[in-house]
């Protein structure tokens, strides 16, 4: 398999990470964002929607979206579940991810990362900290007496949470206020195997 | 069940057109969205993330996110393949619609039919037209040769695209310049029973 992928997208993190815990071994095309690599003719004709991550799996076939690829990779693994409810469950934090904690967290971070400081794009940041903060006081409160977002164990939801969750400090907000938060994080880093977002 | 919804949200129509098609009954309960009733203490007990559609199943179980709502009850049935790959495939159609083509095609349909003329929210349109082209080009270009988004038969993920395409238009969206998602559209109203977007 091959993933393209850019090394700082909690996106592409979320299919290096599963890939790393299920022990599979791929290529990775590193294709930066910044520089326009996703819009090139050759890479829409993989990818239509110009993004990453895309798993080119050994057939030719090009799966975009990350939360697909890692519910694609996950099929039949720990990662899971096999109950319909808790797969559906799965399915409804990762919908909540894209929907609402990718477009205000993950933004915020690339904000502040990747445009100077007298940049036009700035003037989103107070905004994207008001919906930021509301999806992390969903899952604070969704957290509370829970170990994990699904049933027992870590799932897909939880990768797919934790992949801009644990780096929402870089977009500016402030973990301490959200302790269940800061204890399921732990709780997901200490499942092993792990890699770090930097991690190829 | 019990479907907690907003007649005319497109992201509750996904929900009961399947229900439909299925021949399930349901109760359904309408939230005015627009008079926030949605963000009840006694909705948020049920949904923290204070969004319809929300299914409520029989032992109590709330399942909200359209996408994930419909994937529940379409297991087992023909709108859910059974194939690996295409359930991965559908699941790709599926975050695509909630990130990239919801967010400006369903929001621009919203500003337009709920919001004043003079409303501050009607700058967002020139941006929201861009980037909603831009998600109808996607589909138009998968579309070529194909039927339907996945395999040869109609599944979840045809109607969570069909449920704010077949409107876009409300959203001031041309779909004349679109002919191959205008012929799915078509093929999707064809497959019986269908029900339109206003029909409880």
């Amino acid at each position: 398999m091959r993933l393209y992928d850019f090394l700082d997208s909690g996106n592409g993190y979320k299919a290096r990470l599963l890939l790393h815990k299920l022990g599979l071994s791929y290529e990775r095309v590193e294709l930066d964002i910044l520089n326009g690599e996703t819009r090139t003719d050759a890479f829409l004709a993989k990818n239509p929607n110009g993004r990453v991550p895309a798993l080119e799996l050994d057939d030719g076939t090009v799966l975009p979206e990350s939360n697909a690829i890692i519910t694609y990779l996950a099929d039949g693994s720990r990662f899971l579940p096999e109950d319909r409810l808790q797969r559906a469950q799965c399915l409804q934090w990762m919908f909540f991810e894209q929907y609402n904690h990718e477009p205000s967290i993950a933004v915020a971070r690339y904000i502040l990362r990747h445009t100077p400081e007298d940049s036009p794009r700035r003037a989103e940041l107070p905004t994207l900290a008001e919906k930021g903060n509301a999806a992390l006081e969903v899952m604070e409160r969704h957290l509370e007496g829970r170990r994990f977002f699904v049933g027992e164990q870590l799932s897909v939801a939880d990768i797919a949470l934790y992949a801009y969750s644990h780096v929402a400090d870089q977009g500016g907000f402030d973990l301490a206020r959200y302790p269940n938060v800061q204890a399921w994080l732990s709780r997901v880093a200490a499942d092993e195997p792990h890699i770090s977002i930097t991690a190829e």
